[in-house]
């Protein structure tokens, strides 16, 4: 059991704040309170004597045992409520739930209040849900420490949600249906306890199987991750990530840090972190009754078994749109489906048993394709008819799921009809809709956790790299102070083991020579200058020097930075071996910083295919070898590094390595904020960074 | 009316096959005709004397004044089915619903069968339901000349499905909901009347307000496209095309045919005709009830008004995810909410009127924002409270749309509390979904439709064309009787006024020189023979070629053809002007013929983007001027061609046009069953067909 178990098992449970004034807070929650919890109700309230019929207590100090107590529920006004709550902590009281609002979500003196409220949290180690918090459920005991009208049923799903409402309207919706709850909490403005920490406690529940989330934000996105990716090895976690369609995130423009915005950062962590993430309320449900009703399938292989020729069409486009594929029968099932179907029926996936099938037909036709070692579960879709009862049709799917152990979702295609055989099908746990698209979709969402949840991951590789050269370069930086940096810190890649072109960045002619003369052929020159942005432009870049010229060429760029900008910075002339960008394919790499998830690694091919196509991807840093590697296979352009139309294929895994170095100095170094390599030029025997440009966050050195 | 009218509003049918036999086709019938039909009902059939309290007649022929019939509904044996109709024929029955199945469906005897059903409805110019139907319905006159269960309840929206099992699982669903239909034909194997010939009828009909329809197949896509581009100007069609993922369809390749299938030419052809095409049964029922019930928007701007925050966000993501944007309100709309909401709320759309609303502050801000300019339509959320009722709240979202005239579809976030509040809005045909996605889906249908019904169809341009060069060529390439072309019909492009190089196909070293000296410059020189696919692998090829050495290249290429293969049909050297590719932008503009819909236009930009990338997009030709247009906008890399990265904008006019002569060829020409112009190199001053490969049918010609 995790350090939360007493929070959702309580013994014993006081109001602070209990009231019997009708329509208060304090009442409906002492109400519910009472209403079905299993364990000892106390009411604190200096004002009253007795509430509900519960003896009434000045203070949390003045009850029984007061260290005795699992939760405090506070429902006092705010400006009393921080004290009420320190005065459960210094009492040993471990758990808190605040209902009270007015904190953080109302302007500057509830900030300054919320301020305090994690201060006294942290001085007495408690676990605080709140405040502005609807409160908590917990169904094995009957907790409903919540001001809500419903009280869940039991269940194995547990459900947090950032909004209240969503809460009280789940409940309303789940009245009416067969859904059940273990845990629910309402995490309000997640002052102490957030979306981490309720997933590490449900994770270890026997009694969560499935984890349901309504969140807005995610306040530390890389903890969350590491937590999720233990607790989505055994339970699946279903989110609904509100606020995805910011106008801002995805109207990317070239610029890398505006295309790695932050809905970008919520996409690649929530599926680094195994969450299944959906963007509706129905696939919310519909995935948390699949996940907890059904067995997980050992494949992608669907059978469908219908007796509507038409209907079959549509789950086979369904099944089209999904991951899943049309599992293909064994001879064997052939055969036995050839001799116990009757001739007009159609043998082959979708197998249609025809307008005339009972109940025993499609009990035949499921256990024979269930049976198949091809099948990794099955959808069974039916129409009405006269010689079909929906109700023998439910005994027998769900005796067929029972015996094979693999999952089995229904479409029954039907309102009136369906009657008693939508309860015994979904007593067994097993999915019934009227739309074959959802069934097909709850199935394919079973596999897709399937696929997590055998998931290994590795850690990000480590590689030998001269951090103590990096941080020199970045000290440096900050003695110049200045937050922008370029070629002048190509070091900083080498030093972390990521080829440049041979070169150097030098502050004489002479220097400037002798590094041409090392490279030994043409070369690149470039003035290094913070306050020139566009070298191009101003004539500040010089092509194909040979050697004898670079002396005077060092002098020429010079002089045009000069007639530029008089007062210019200037860091010296870079000197660079020529890289011959037709010979391999220009990629990008880049990283930005994301407020909640960290460091936030970018590829994708270079030019158009950034700019205009914007077909990019992104990562959460670090990132292991196999993330690495499948950001090179998402781009829609990978084929253009893998040899298509007779380009040789570029390396692959100098380009993956690049990556992974990146990940590592961009992790080791909070400080970088931002950072282009552009171009990371590819080619078949490795890859070269051959352009770098950073931003510093000086506070982090 | 149309000339369906007595087939959905008859005052007589025959049951010819009428039975009291137990569980048959021919009792069913009959009874569903007796149930509820108010017209008269007559049973046919030789070996009964009365059926079901019915007189029985030996055939159609001796009914009284059987030419008085409006329809026979046929259920005899597939033997006798056939000579049932012609004599229904003979008499001048003009509507036949023919149940009995053992037709095309079952082999090549049913499929004769078909035929000669076909040629019998042909001479008699019979209405004809079927063969393999499940039967008519149509409830103002209470007609179920079906064999299913249950008889649809009346309303607005007429449906026709090619599977009779989904329209019986449609009415057994429809029976537990407020959904009702005007007519419903299940249309079996389509022998005579499709589709098309339902939805001209259905868009003559005064009281059918929407068409839905699943279908399998389209018989002829060109004329469905004629007449639903008709009807859709008044009557929204929402469509279930399934077969959509044919794993063949989507696996495109680097090949023009493969990548223009036949699901694209669905995709295109539906889109041009005006449907709305869904993919899921949800969606199908979803977008009935709002297009029956709401009226059209006049602009895409929405106002969400909510009493909790999260569920106020997860709308707005929906939207975010609909082509609808937020509405901006007007400054009278904001001081009329600030005065009128309490300080909390939010007034900014999504307006957050917050938890304690009752339905009164409800009623103020949907009016309100109703009352903008700004706002087209809006979508009401709400959560239950201990404060709200939802029967009221129903009341009040009925009369604030009934006042506003725009459309307003809810969420009510809940199940037990939303009870009553379901029927109130039902009854005024608002819609009401849990998830708020289907809400704002339903109201983003709605104005597609809006759109679609604004939509003015241009008649395609037609250019002055030299037809007859263009006979020629084709004519001069049967008489080779050779079905594969290349650059020697050139001239067929020249013809129909699309820009080709400046050049000849020539068969002599003189004339080649002749040719070369014209062009005054350089040239390329091509081998042509339909034997020699890959040229440039052969030697076939030569660029920059002086004028000076056109003779001997000529002589060089013939021989290297000859090597390669010594009988292969040499055509000659075509001697054609340079064309700078790096000045342009390499596009490819095809066409296949697709079996349904026709001439199918491709357009893309060349090399990676089709091969790798498969930016492609497609239209059913021939084309109009905006649908031309519309081609270049939709592929991904159109900013290629309007100057993305420094690019000179290359004239869109000219590839519109050229797009628009193409569509005239190939429309004019059917004989042309493939054609490629690849590359067609579009510059800021035209564009110009490089390339050209075309297949023929001789027997179109």
């Amino acid at each position: 059991m995790g350090r939360l178990s007493t929070l959702f098992g309580p013994e014993r449970v006081a109001v602070i704040g209990a009231s019997e004034s009708e329509g208060s807070v304090g009442r409906a929650i002492t109400e519910n309170l009472l209403a079905s919890f299993d364990g000892e109700v106390l009411a604190v309230n200096p004002n009253a004597e007795e509430v509900l019929g519960l003896t009434c207590y000045d203070g949390i100090g003045d009850v029984d045992s007061p260290g005795t107590v699992d939760v405090a529920v506070v429902v006092v006004p705010p400006g009393i409520a921080v004290d009420a709550i320190r005065q459960s902590g210094e009492v040993g009281i471990e758990n808190v739930v605040v209902i009270t609002a007015g904190f953080g979500e109302t302007g500057s003196d509830g900030a300054a209040r919320e301020r305090e409220l994690r201060e006294v949290a942290e001085e007495h180690d408690l676990n605080l849900v709140g405040p502005n918090s609807l409160g908590v459920m917990s169904t094995p005991r009957g907790l409903n420490a919540t001001f809500g009208n419903e009280m869940a049923t039991e269940g194995d799903v547990s459900f947090m949600s950032q909004s209240g409402a969503f809460v009280t309207a789940v409940l309303d919706w789940a009245a009416e249906r067969d859904v059940g709850f273990k845990d629910i909490v309402s995490v309000g403005n997640k002052t102490v306890l957030d979306e981490g920490d309720f997933i590490a406690e449900w994770g270890e529940d026997p009694e969560t199987d499935v984890i349901l989330g309504y969140l807005e934000d995610i306040d530390d996105g890389e903890q969350f991750i590491r937590t999720a990716r233990e607790v989505t090895q055994d339970t699946p976690i279903v989110l609904v990530k509100s606020g995805r369609t910011d106008a801002g995130a995805s109207a990317a423009a070239s610029h890398t840090g505006a295309m790695a915005g932050s809905e970008r950062a919520y996409e690649a962590g929530l599926e680094q972190a195994g969450t299944l993430r959906v963007e509706s309320v129905q696939e919310l449900f519909d995935y948390a009754q699949i996940l907890s009703g059904q067995p997980l399938p050992d494949g992608e292989e669907i059978a469908i078994v219908t007796n509507a020729g038409g209907p079959g069409v549509m789950t086979t486009d369904a099944v089209g749109d999904s991951d899943l594929s049309l599992a293909e029968f064994t001879d064997e099932t052939f055969e036995e489906l050839r001799e116990t179907m009757p001739e007009a029926a159609n043998i082959y996936n979708p197998v249609d048993i025809i307008g005339d099938a009972p109940a025993e037909r499609f009990e035949t036709a499921l256990e024979t394709v269930l049976a198949d070692d091809n099948v990794s579960m099955a959808v069974v879709v039916a129409c009405p008819t006269a010689v079909l009862s929906f109700e023998e049709l439910a005994d027998v799917v769900v005796e067929a799921q029972q015996e094979s152990g693999l999952p089995v979702a229904t479409t029954l295609m039907g309102g009136k009809s369906v009657g008693a055989g939508r309860e015994i099908l979904s007593e067994a746990g097993i999915p019934q809709y009227f739309d074959p698209a959802r069934a097909v979709g709850s199935l394919d969402a079973l596999t897709e956790y399937r696929n997590i949840s055998e998931r290994e991951f590795e850690d990000p590789a480590t590689f030998d790299v001269d951090r103590e050269r990096a941080q020199e370069i970045l000290d440096e930086a900050a003695r110049r102070d200045t937050n922008r940096l370029g070629v002048e810190a190509m070091d900083l890649l080498d030093a972390y083991g990521i080829p440049t072109p041979q070169g150097d960045v030098v502050d004489s002619p002479g220097d400037a020579e002798a590094v041409a003369e090392e490279i030994g052929e043409e070369v690149v020159m470039k003035i290094v200058s913070p306050d020139i942005l566009h070298k191009s432009d101003i004539g500040g870049v010089e092509v194909g020097v040979p050697p004898a010229e670079v002396r005077d060429t060092f002098e020429d760029l010079v002089v045009r930075a000069r007639n530029y900008q008089q007062d210019a910075t200037i860091l010296g002339v870079q000197v660079q071996e020529m890289v011959d960008l037709d010979a391999g394919t220009e990629t990008i790499l880049g990283m930005n910083r994301d407020p909640q998830f960290g460091p936030l690694l970018l590829f994708g091919l270079g030019g158009i295919f950034v700019e205009v196509l914007e077909d990019t991807t992104v990562r959460v840093a670090p990132v292991s070898e196999p993330e690495a590697s499948a950001m090179l296979d998402e781009i829609e352009s990978a084929p253009l590094l893998r040899g298509a139309r007779g380009r040789d294929p570029v390396d692959e895994a100098a380009l993956v390595e690049t990556v992974q170095r990146l990940s590592q100095l961009v992790t080791d170094f909070p400080a970088i904020v931002e950072l282009d390599i552009n171009p990371l030029v590819a080619t078949p025997d490795g890859a070269t960074a051959v352009d770098l440009r950073l931003t510093l966050d000086q506070e982090e050195l």
